[in-house]
């Protein structure tokens, strides 16, 4: 265990600032918990108005606290915290847990007030947790600093869960409901507004905890997406899956978000990227955060998205197979072999999906033998057994049905149709991942089918590839560079740029005889086209020279203000599709990558695919793949190839912009990239690159 | 309540064929389950073996079962059934519900043993439940002809909900579900393969039946859509709500149902498109069944999808909210008025949408203060309150939160986020609507702002309207229309035709003289682009008999046997967007209409909105609301405005071939529908049409 991780959660001793003696304050809750749970460390109630507090001497300021205090937990006004914070610090205090709120989340002024927080912190290598939250508990310490009252209503048994909220509320609703399930949790943190330590590296924390196996994440917001990566992947190496639940799918729901934490915000679908791309098992449900940890247990991400089934109800059982087949989940029929095994033990399995062993068929030993022959089977990589009315009564006889099953070498899921709560809490104190409805029961087990190991974020850079491209965006001007500018860039990565000139009167129109774009190149004039700076299709260089000239005159009349850094002019280019390739660095998550449509059409419906950048060839070959529209080039229906690798390796190229030393650039973006027909490439007709 | 209701669920005798001495098997518990309920009628076991069972004199053979025998449950291996089936017509028993399975759903020959049963029973005025079903219960009448051994572990506490089911064993899962919820039933009715008495009028007997509220279906597929259709009409005009679970929304799901129930299946935007149109809410998850009938007793359709929502927690809320936000639905903040009203009582709410009362704020009064403004408030169509941890610890108090605002004028769904059992179970009982999970609440809120009155299906039809199109059609040969025909049938109902003439020779080429398409007719050539058969773009009366020539050459070399009907020369024509139109009588929903977009893409990515037909020019206008490629059409960036009106038009026009007498078209297609600038009309310039 780190000091860190001593200090938050085995400290030798916890100051309590703002205890109460009155037990119907809140402020009296932690240290009622603490009593109750044996703490074993000291325990001193910081009250200036008391010398004990509920049979405990009390000091009346944290300064007068004494030795080894690691851990402070601070309830006292927002006024007062920074008194608090210094006095910590004074005494050597290692972690202080704000539950006062009134800071970021507030408003400026709060704002204002965290930053001293923090920086009086830093300087008294003083660790914070919050403030605006409801603390932690670490149950293998009887450590328990917290004021959720549905904590307090629960036993504290302790487990191998660990849990890192950004919900205050959610701690006590998730301990409550983990509990009703038989499931405990080892610590579990609060973060509140996030001023130092944050879910990313409270996550590693959890992560080289040997009390805990799994970590649960509730998450409104990403605040230290690089930190919760590296913790994610380290994770993997040793075999510990963190599931997350994450709020803001919808664009109602950032907005709430945004209201309540004040946090940045971003797509649900670079939320769901980031998950994927770092090995992360996000679910949908509330319930399957619950019931999902029992499933995986002990289980590493499977090699496809393959299931079985055997059910003693087909009403039961299709309901959560119909959810799973709407997610893309493949039900697989048993192999012929396993048939020949059960018919030989006279059990005749038909080769239909979903094994539905009718009535009398069933019975606890015909299942478990079937349910056996399942789970040992590579055919596929989750096992789900739905049982039917006969568990509503009788839980041993269920239990029966799926036992003999056990250790199985794959998840296996089990659902009951009926209310089967007697059967319900056998399984769960059998450990047998069993499931209370099939809506979650199907959200878990699509969640394990579509885990993957972290993805190699390499992107097989040959040695030197971006130095070029690096050495341009060194020697830039500041801000933003222009089309010409930033296709230059992507060139130097491998792109093919426009082959267009800059010309600065109209004398400097060279050989272009057309057909060309012209277009006003100003980084001060944002709407080009709506200005009438942009025209198409200019053919004999005469016609080219006039353009230049009355594009050059229209914007020095129309813009006087703005800087003119010349004329563009450029082929036109022809092709089989357009497509549009961004890059930015995401406020969130980092760097990513996406593809898409390009055109009117991408307005109207949104068509594209989104990735961590960097990606290798393959992520790119898979990110057009997701775009059904991208298939008219490749094959379909008889109509021209277009040069799919050209794209794939744009893709790839621009999303090496993320492996640049330092990450210089915050936006990148081609629109439109025009792809040829197969073997002639792809060009970039367009572009921009803002720095960061 | 009509003879056969009373026969089904108020008998005066009821006859148990096949009941069992041994209460190990199944076959005994329907006259356990009697007995113990306290089944007022007579009850006689039929049993060839004893002269006794389980304490009531037994007879061997239904004959001998003597008078007033309305109800005979048959619970005999299939081969016996016939013979059960007779008796019970001799001694004029009126309603026979048939557990023995083996029939339709195990094959062929089964199949034709259901057919004698069924032939059998009508000529003997007999009607039949089942076969293959898990019976039925009516509650009021203490009547359980039911084996299901989930039903038996239950009180039969009686209930207003009546229910319906397609699959037997969810009969006692929803049971026990509903019970553990303090939720009864009225009657409950397993319909297995409805050789007789379908889902379609059982939901008739339930939603005149006194003793039913509302009605929840448990469906596989439909089977007798018309009578279902008029049962949801009915049912709307009492005031009682029919709320559906539908299996079938993936393909993977429709699989199962078909091999499950062997009935014909179909898309799950048809099921959709039947539900919203006769007004009956459909759940996803299996949980809003049980929840959402508390949440609408007594409520109607509402105006709109406006939501507003109350919380104490919130993470809580947003599990919720983001949920809705998904699906569409609108969080509206509260209005400055009753901000106005509550600033008096010294609340202070923000602007913000989610109203959350932080914790200086919270507490029953102020909570419920908040509440009833919110449920007596105009601006909304549902109320949400979600609840916190201390829901988890106090069950009267959180009541406190909402009962003061009862009984509220709108539906109010309360969601507790910890585990609170005593919570729900309180408010179960005090009537709220109270839900276990955020995605149960969310589902069951979202159903209830989607829930419409069923629409009218008139098409505002002006007499005489369709006179021409059914004579058209009366005077057709058999067999289906070619193009042309089609064609004229869509002319006399206004559809612009595509102007085009049918020649048998090269010589009868008239006037034409391009562009013009050349397509040979054949109704036996069904590929006809792809044998080479279509020519487009021909220009000069030369080339345009030539290709003509060409063509019916060609078809007689490779297509000897096949029927020609001629040569179609048709101009080309051009516009700015294509549709296809399509009509279907589909074998589950009946007729629809079917509006998709054209060309290569819409076979890449479904893009297509249908109704119930026939349409009116309203519905019309939002089939084409809900596909964005028509946005193109309809002013977006300036792009020229298409004839909307046109396109509308000839969508009504199409779905009108529904309110032909006898309905005698099967399919009918125009692909492509050219849209013209608007003004200038649509054209269909390709049609077909499948007479049934």
């Amino acid at each position: 265990m780190t000091d860190l991780s001593q200090a938050l959660f085995a400290p030798r001793g916890v100051a309590l600032v703002g205890a109460s003696a009155d037990p119907a304050k809140n402020n009296s809750r932690a240290q009622r918990l603490l009593l109750r749970e044996g703490f074993k460390g000291r325990i001193v109630p910081v009250n200036p108005g008391r010398s004990e507090v509920m049979g405990l001497p009390a000091v009346a300021d944290i300064r007068e606290a004494g030795d080894a205090i690691d851990h402070a937990f601070i309830m006292v006004p927002s006024s007062a915290v920074l008194k608090a914070v210094e006095g910590c610090c004074e005494i050597g205090v290692k972690v202080a847990t704000i539950f006062s709120a009134g800071f970021a989340e507030a408003g400026e002024e709060g704002a204002v007030l965290q930053r001293r927080i923090v920086e009086t912190a830093r300087a008294g290598g003083l660790r914070l947790v919050g403030p605006n939250c409801l603390g932690l508990l670490s149950v293998p310490d009887r450590l328990a600093l917290t004021l959720n009252v549905a904590i307090e209503a629960e036993e504290l048994k302790p487990g191998w869960l660990g849990m890192v909220s950004q919900s205050g509320s959610m701690m006590g609703a998730l301990f409550s409901r983990a509990a009703a399930r038989g499931l405990g949790f080892s610590r579990m943190v609060s973060v509140g507004n996030e001023c130092d330590l944050g879910v990313g590296e409270l996550t590693e924390l959890l992560v080289e905890d040997p009390e805990t196996r799994m970590v649960l994440l509730f998450l409104e917001t990403f605040r230290d997406a690089d930190r919760l990566a590296a913790a994610a992947r380290r994770a993997h190496e040793l075999g510990k899956p963190i599931i997350a639940y994450k709020l803001g799918r919808s664009e109602l729901g950032r907005r709430l978000a945004l209201s309540h934490t004040g946090a940045m915000v971003g797509g649900d679908e670079l939320a769901s990227a980031f998950f994927r791309d770092h090995g992360i098992l996000r679910v949908e449900t509330l319930e399957a955060l619950v019931e999902l940890p029992r499933l995986i247990l002990g289980h590493r991400p499977p090699r496809g998205r393959r299931l079985s089934a055997l059910t003693a109800t087909g009403g039961g059982a299709a309901m959560v197979i119909d959810r799973l087949g709407l997610m893309g989940d493949e039900l697989l029929p048993p192999p012929e072999d396993m048939r020949a095994r059960l018919a030989e033990k006279t059990i005749e399995v038909s080769d239909a999906p979903l094994i539905d062993l009718p009535m009398g068929m069933s019975g606890p030993e015909r299942f478990s033998l079937v349910l056996r022959e399942l789970v040992a089977s590579d055919h596929s990589d989750a096992v789900v057994a739905v049982l039917g009315s006969g568990a509503r009564t009788d839980a041993a006889r269920a239990i029966a049905h799926i036992a003999p099953a056990l250790p199985s070498p794959r998840p296996l899921a089990v659902f009951a149709a009926p209310q089967a709560d007697e059967t319900l809490r056998r399984m769960d104190e059998a450990g047998i991942a069993a499931f209370r409805t099939p809506e979650s029961c199907a959200d878990a087990v699509h969640t394990y089918l579509s885990w993957r190991a972290p993805r190699d974020l390499g992107a097989d850079l040959t040695p030197g590839e971006t130095d070029a491209a690096a050495r341009k965006l060194a020697d830039a001007p500041p801000g933003a560079l222009n089309e010409l500018e930033a296709c230059a860039v992507f060139a130097t990565l491998g792109i093919e740029p426009p082959g267009a000139a800059v010309v600065a009167t109209p004398d400097e129109v060279g050989d272009f005889a057309g057909p060309v774009a012209v277009k006003l190149l100003s980084p001060d004039i944002l709407h080009k086209t709506d200005a009438g700076l942009v025209r198409l299709n200019i053919e004999g260089r005469d016609a080219i020279r006039a353009t230049v000239a009355e594009l050059l005159a229209k914007a020095r009349e129309g813009f006087p203000q703005a800087r003119i850094d010349g004329v563009l002019v450029a082929p036109m280019h022809r092709g089989l599709q357009e497509v549009i390739l961004g890059y930015r660095e995401d406020a969130e998550v980092g760097p990513i990558i996406l593809l898409g449509m390009g055109g009117v059409m991408a307005e109207l419906k949104r068509s594209f695919s989104v990735r961590l950048a960097p990606v290798g060839l393959d992520e790119a070959r898979a990110m057009i793949a997701e775009l059904p529209e991208l298939k008219l080039i490749q094959g379909f229906r008889g109509l021209p190839r277009g040069d799919v690798d050209a794209l794939a390796r744009a893709i790839r190229s621009l999303s090496l912009l993320a492996t640049l030393p330092g990450r210089p650039v915050q936006e990148a973006e081609i629109n439109p990239l025009i792809i040829r027909a197969e073997g002639q490439g792809a060009v970039a007709v367009d572009g921009l690159l803002v720095p960061r």
